[in-house]
């Protein structure tokens, strides 16, 4: 099946928002194996926008149309669905509903604003919007499916999760042979390293597709196999990730949606461990990331974030000499860091994070991208240094990717090595 | 003058990536009034390359085309164009040396697939790779403008900064009116309230335009004007804000691209006031987000992240009392947070939150999406009651620059109203 993606919106022509909502729809599609053909972001004018519907049904078995759903003026994609189907605005009483709940929730009067978008075209079935109040919708006419979402990221991607991507997988007709994929997650080695270990490819594949998606937390590899049946796939990808796994086991962390922060918390967890976090430089950012998890209370217990050196001394028990003598930006402090957080939080491992973010605080012998990371459980106390680049936020989420993965390779007993 | 933005890869079409080329130009273009009508994002499949050039070029003066210019079998634009233009492919002398300075400068030996990248179409002007190895195409016919640039996000740039955005304002003709854009940047109010409180947008705007942006942070105005000279556009948008000031004041942070823990850190700065922040549901990300700010180590003093209960007794004072009567997700706990963290950081300022992010935690009487921020300074202590929705992350945010506007609006003297 082929899809074409439709994003409306004059911030997208003049580079006021990144077209992310096309990418996460894309996305999303590759994994059920529908084709985008096509991406097309356009602006909030009436013709531009009947062009596009006409144009992307065409030669589409799907069109997605996101965005221009809201209650303003400037939101004029429902009027456009309602004359391209020359259909009619109908009240739909569970829309109504559903808009009710979200302001009794949030104790705020309903306005008529608000109330009319409760009118569905009566061609479209209404897509429950859990986290606002425009409705999505569902079109089916001539064996084609057209498809329209607000251009809210979190709500598109509520209704794609819960609703249509499922929903679009019952209608893809049956193929010969089918298509799997299956992702393996790494970390703590570039990609170019990754695809070296890995050697000779077509050996290790043997018909199979292999991707190096890179993002920050570390490198996926996406395994593609087209096979007969249910059972080859599965076996033919367990191969693949086994040999995989014998050439770089240690980096990979987790598979398919795994996340570093949810590998760690699910170690503590089984371990019935407690842990806690000292952090400068990051700024809490490895807190957040591991209360990210649902349920994470039961193992984190607490964090603290020490940007000034007083802090440093009079919460973590760090050595005022040592900071004097060594400077807060280093293996000692962090060390020490750990030590104080796991003993007064009385966590059976302590965290700690150090270092130069940037884009000031750099001294001659202490670049932008300097980090040492602490970490300590009852037996073991180490420290190791990491040099990453110039951007103040990719700095604070590459230590903290750093940071988990030491967490994770101390409670597997791999090697730390920098 | 209008432009049409095409960008190649089969990438884009898996959302593998996110086409932050285009929204790049975009941008650029609009700085210089050129007007973006349309965004194309298509494989690397020649038919639909050719299709797109010829699309393009309908309609407007200027299409950009960007991607697939690499030295390897998928990059197909060269092929394109040459076919699309009925030219041919022409070794170009400084295109040539170019690619030669650029491998003696990484000590790389030069292999015959990169001295290819030196054949330019016989129709186009080469530009200048001044990142690497791909020259970028100028291409003028029949009064129309058509621009290949490299995928490479840097090239690209370094390209329409060095060379394409200056060659483009030449060929502008002489215009009547000129285009300027603001943006005010609000919180604390959801779109459809603003919308109403703005009143007659006619009557405000008297033929300027206003888009409503909505985002987690809050709902971003954009005023556009078109008039005859700078001054009367300056006068014009200045008058506008003023109005807008007058209804939904209170409401409105900042400008353009400020941010709100910016507008909050230069609060503090001025006021030499340091801030603390003690955090339980959002986990650390009220201190992330205040650190993300270079320069924040001179007014957030330390941060602390208390999940558990024996931490918010230890670390922050808090009565236990109270915790066991009113539950840890209570308005006084927030208070006393807030106040604990204050004194024991000597800080001027605590801000500190405790709530249900969800899925799981709720009771009868808290449901997912309760949250209590605590302010106090040495005047005033103070607690806020909201509800927020059902996902957890974005609860974390939401309560994160609730926290924030909080602390603006006492900075400011705004009253709090829930």
């Amino acid at each position: 099946m082929n899809a074409y993606l439709i994003s409306i919106g004059d911030e997208l022509l003049i580079g006021q928002t990144i077209n992310t909502n096309a990418s996460f729809i894309a996305d999303k599609l590759a994994d059920i194996n529908v084709n985008v053909t096509k991406i097309a972001a356009i602006g909030d004018s009436e013709s531009s926008v009947l062009a596009e519907f006409e144009h992307g049904l065409e030669q589409n078995d799907i069109v997605i149309v996101t965005g221009g759903l809201g209650p303003t003026h400037d939101d004029i994609t429902r009027t456009c669905v309602v004359k391209f189907f020359e259909t009619e605005l109908v009240e739909n009483e569970e829309v109504l509903e559903n808009i009710k709940d979200v302001f009794a929730k949030k104790n705020r009067e309903l306005t008529d604003v608000n109330k009319a978008q409760a009118l569905v075209p009566a061609i479209a079935k209404p897509i429950k919007n859990y986290q606002g109040t425009a409705p999505g919708m569902w079109i089916e006419k001539d064996k084609k499916i057209f498809i329209v979402l607000p251009g809210v990221p979190y709500e598109m991607k509520c209704m794609m999760n819960e609703f249509v991507l499922s929903k679009i997988s019952e209608r893809i007709p049956d193929r010969d042979k089918i298509i799997k994929r299956y992702n393996i997650q790494t970390t703590g080695i570039p990609e170019s390293y990754l695809y070296e270990k890995l050697g000779d490819l077509d050996e290790l594949l043997e018909g199979a597709k292999l991707a190096f998606l890179p993002s920050l937390v570390g490198v996926k590899l996406r395994i593609t196999v087209e096979v007969n049946d249910e059972e080859t796939a599965k076996n033919k990808i367990l191969e693949i990730e086994q040999k995989i796994r014998t050439k770089v086991g240690r980096f990979i962390f987790g598979r398919d949606d795994d996340t570093l922060e949810g590998i760690v918390g699910k170690l503590l967890k089984e371990r019935d461990l407690k842990i806690s976090t000292a952090e400068s430089c990051t700024g809490g950012f490895i807190a957040h990331t591991l209360t990210n998890v649902s349920g994470s209370s039961s193992y984190f217990e607490r964090g603290v974030v020490c940007y000034s050196n007083a802090s440093k001394v009079e919460i973590l028990r760090v050595d005022e000499d040592i900071l004097v003598e060594l400077g807060s930006v280093s293996r000692e402090v962090a060390m020490q860091m750990a030590e104080g957080v796991k003993s007064t939080s009385g966590s059976d491992i302590g965290i700690a994070v150090t270092g130069i973010m940037g884009p000031t605080g750099a001294t001659t012998d202490k670049p932008v991208g300097l980090v040492y990371i602490g970490y300590c459980d009852d037996k073991v106390c180490t420290g190791m240094k990491f040099n990453f680049g110039n951007d103040r936020l990719l700095n604070k989420q590459r230590t903290t990717w750093a940071a988990l993965n030491m967490v994770r390779k101390q409670l597997l007993g791999i090697a730390l090595d920098e």
